[in-house]
This record gives C-alpha cells, sequence and structure tokens, in this order.
C-alpha cells in the first residue's frame, strides 16, 4: 500500500532513501536548494520537491535527513505544516541527543539510524540499494506508539535492512565504540606521526607507510565536519569511550616500558581472538537479544 | 652471473627469495625441521637444504630469515661455517638492535629489510613474486664495505624491489611510526571496546561494527609474536612513539572534554589533508633524499 513519504534533506542518504522508497510510495522531498530540487525531480528521485517545508503537509511519514547539527531547528520549522497523524523519524548517527530534541514535541517520532554510507556525500552520490544488509537502528522509547514504530519498521524492511532495536542510550554507547572512537583512534595516530621532527624520517615513514598505515589512518581522514558532530551530539558516550582507551594504552604502554613481553604477547593473543565477534555480517542472523526476531 | 646463495630459516620470507633468486642463482637452504627442507626441494624452492648450518660454507650471499628472536643466535652458530668473503645479510623488521648485533662480529654484514608480507606464514606461504614493487630498505653503517652493499642491493633490484638506504636508527625511528605504533593502537581499540561492562551494549557494538572499526582494529588482531617481537626489538623507538600518540590523543580528548568544536574540527582537516602523503604509490618516484637514485 503506497504512502506519501517526505524526505527532508536530499543529500547521499535522503537521496538514496528516495530512490528505493519510490517503487512503492510516492515521494516528496525538501532541500534548501532549488539546484537540488530541480535535479531530484530531473531524475525522478521524487515525485515532487519543494524548498518549502509546507510540501511535508502531504506526507504520511517523514524522513529527516539533515546534518546531525541541523535536525532540531528544522523540526521546529516543521512542526506547523505537519498532518495531525503524521511520523516523524530522523537518520542521524547520534540518537539520544535527537531522540531527548524531538520526542518532546511530537508524540509520532521514531528516533532511527541507517547504518550505510559511502566515501561520497550529496544528491549526486545517492544510490539505490544503499541499505541492503546494513544495520537499521530503530531506538523508540516507552513513549512511542507502538504502530508508528511499526509503520517505520515496515519501511526499513522494505530496504531489505537488518532491523535492531535498542534504547537511544545503548544506540550511543555502542556507536562510540564501533564508530566514534576508531575516528578518534585513527586520527590521532596521522597526528603523532606528523609530530615527527626530523624531516628525513618523516620522509622515510610516509614512503615505506603500507597496508598497515592505509587502514589503521583510513577513518582519521574522514569528512572533519562529520568527526566534530559524532564528538559534539555524543559527547559524554565519546568521552567515556575515549578514557578507557586511554586506560587500555596506558596499560600497554607499561608493559612496553617494563619489558613485559608475555604479558604484551598476552594483550595481543586477546585482542587477535577478540576481533573476529566484531566482523559478523550483519546479514547473520544470531543476535537475537537486540535484532528484531 | 649465478651466485652460491644461502637462505637460513625456509618461512614465507626466506621461501619467497627462495622462489625469486633461484632463477639466476643456486639456492642452499637451512631449516631446522627436516620435514620444512624435504619439502623445499621437493617443490624445487632450493636447490640443496639442510638443517646444519655447514651448508653455508657453500654460500656467497647468506640471507638471515629467521624470527627476530633468532638472528643473534643463529649468527654465532653459523659464523664458524662461513667463507671468508661471505656477505651476510637480514631480513628482519628491526634493525638497530640486529645490526649492533652482528656488525661487530662479521665486516661483510649488511642490515636489511624487505618490507612484504602476507598474513600467512610458513613455507608453504611462499610466493614468488613477493617483493615486486615494495620498498627493500638496506642500513649500511659507516664501516660497511661497499661492496657488500652492492651485492646485496643488486640481489634486492633482482627482486624488483624499491630499494632504500638509511641508517639503523632513522629505520626504527620510521617503522615504529607507521608499522609497529599501529599495531599498539589497533591493539588498544580493541581492547577498550571489550572492556564495555554492559552484555547488551556490547553485544549491539559487535553486530553494528562495519568497515571502518574493521579497518581501524585489523593490524591489532596481527600475530601476537610478532608483536611482541617489533616491541621487544624496537623498544625504545615503540615508546618514543607512543608517548607522541599518546599527547596527541590527550590533546583530542581535551577538545572534546572542553566542547572545543572548531579546535576538534581544524584537528581532523590537519590529518584529512596528511594522510595521502603517508599513501604514496612505493613504486612511484619522488623521495629522492632517501630512495636509490
Amino acid at each position: 500500500m503506497g504512502m506519501n513519504i517526505g524526505i527532508v534533506g536530499l543529500g547521499l542518504i535522503g537521496g538514496s532513501l528516495a530512490l528505493d522508497l519510490r517503487q512503492q510510495h510516492t515521494i516528496f522531498g525538501v532541500s534548501r536548494r532549488p539546484d537540488t530540487c530541480k535535479q531530484a525531480i530531473a531524475r525522478r528521485i521524487v515525485n515532487q520537491a519543494s524548498t518549502d517545508l509546507s510540501l511535508m503537509a502531504k506526507a504520511d511519514v517523514i524522513f529527516l535527513c539533515t546534518p546531525l547539527g541541523a535536525i532540531e531547528a528544522t523540526v521546529t520549522q516543521l512542526l506547523p505544516h505537519l498532518a495531525p497523524n503524521a511520523i516523524l523519524t530522523d537518520v542521524g548517527s547520534v540518537k539520544g541527543a535527537v531522540v531527548r530534541a524531538i520526542a518532546p514535541q511530537w508524540q509520532n517520532f521514531v528516533g532511527g539510524h541507517p547504518m550505510a554510507g559511502t566515501a561520497e556525500s550529496g544528491l549526486d552520490a545517492a544510490l539505490s540499494g544503499l541499505f541492503v544488509g546494513r544495520p537499521y537502528v530503530l531506538t523508540p522509547t516507552d513513549s512511542t506508539p507502538t504502530t508508528a514504530v511499526g509503520t517505520v519498521a515496515e519501511l526499513a524492511r522494505s530496504l531489505q535492512s537488518q532491523i535492531y532495536y535498542c534504547s537511544p542510550e545503548a544506540h550511543d554507547r555502542a556507536v562510540a565504540w564501533i564508530s566514534h572512537l576508531p575516528v578518534m583512534v585513527s586520527a590521532s595516530l596521522i597526528a603523532a606521526c606528523l609530530s615527527e621532527s626530523s624531516p628525513e624520517v618523516l620522509n622515510l615513514a610516509q614512503s615505506l607507510a603500507s597496508s598497515g598505515f592505509r587502514d589503521t589512518s583510513r577513518v582519521g581522514s574522514g569528512n572533519p565536519e562529520l568527526g566534530r558532530m559524532m564528538a559534539e551530539f555524543n559527547r559524554d558516550e565519546v568521552v567515556r569511550s575515549l578514557h578507557a582507551y586511554r586506560h587500555q594504552l596506558d596499560q600497554l604502554i607499561t608493559q612496553v616500558e617494563q619489558s613485559k613481553w608475555n604479558s604484551l604477547q598476552q594483550r595481543l593473543t586477546q585482542t587477535q581472538i577478540a576481533r573476529p565477534s566484531f566482523l559478523s555480517d550483519p546479514q547473520n542472523l544470531g543476535k537475537p537479544s537486540v535484532k528484531e526476531a
């Protein structure tokens, strides 16, 4: 049964959602930029597009796909236009701050986080099938209507995503570990190498760097604005994970300084054994405590 | 002009060297294990093999391809058998400790480090062409005879490696940054995640972990014995790099704790800009200060 789907923010995520959902639904898109609206219509990514949020009056479900920092202000402008039963959901990579800001303002709000992306951004980068097999986390609270959760879950399922349910707090703590902390760890590696004071050694290091450095430094050279937003909107959990990380690092430094080679090797054996548990195929069933049955 | 090449230690590196060098040279291999000797002969990786180091009496050039921790003891056992003009070289991933231990004992010794490998180990993993386009660092000292350096360089060139010359100290400092520090940084990330006390959050983190975590954690789950050896044999430089890293990490933590978002974004912009200088193709010319002209 086709619905009217609103998408506010026609970038990589909003555009990719539109490409998948337009198969079964009518898509209304809003962008700040008239050019983006034109392009979205010309490429038939949306059925209608506007720079004016009043277009959302027609929508049964609205996906908020702006950058994290714009979600709250967008909702304030959007609320006067919404149909009374409209369901609002967002795609932000942090959930606590977003849910705390929006849930009190709109009953039918469901926090969401489709965990997919590419190194690109903008409508040009939008892809159909971006969410296939990827996690789509929903973070309803005790007061979120189950019908609203069900409708958003149904849409996420139609993208062929794997749906996970958890609290906003559990989401933010989990993504701090596996998404936000790696960015900070990786960026600090690059920064440390740059602190080498001998040009000869720095030059040599740059020449000899290979796949190990390449992989470990990759997420530390991602979009700086996105990295800042992660830290800004998930500050408490990012700080907590950074302190836990520094504690582990300090233990390792002590082992090296004190030549505790057996202890160091034990530590590296533990991390070698543990890593595969973080690499399970997201399409693989077997995390029933958090994933949809 | 074919030489007699000795290879002590028929693992991934020793076996791969043999596979490439046997095209033009006669290969004599030594392994502690009789089975490995048999296999090396059966697969025609070597012309002769033995568990006895006296086989090296025939060799013009000997590559020491044992694990780092065994190099010094191997040389002590090997010296009585060497022809007077024999050239000795090693393939260890740390050079200072190795050069300090061996150079005083054998004039014609040239420290070397072919920077290639796979996730596998052992003779079964040996590959021809493993060193093509990869860096091969030579670390002669002021007292190393230029003829010995020239001979090892010629062999490295025949592997189609890119040859770099530097001091053992510059080598060890450079690889601490781009090879050893990433292992410690990456292992600490895995250890930090494992410190999460909530099973629900840990389970969720494991389920949601994706390419960012995968890449940043990869070298932290490598061979624990190799990680230990890096730290043990390159301790001073590894400690130095770890302290520099912790300093950068602490600055970043302070920025997050104090909500210095513009400073954090600047930091992430600097690392984004800097990373490509570490990813130059090793076959690319343009590092003339350290690389062979």
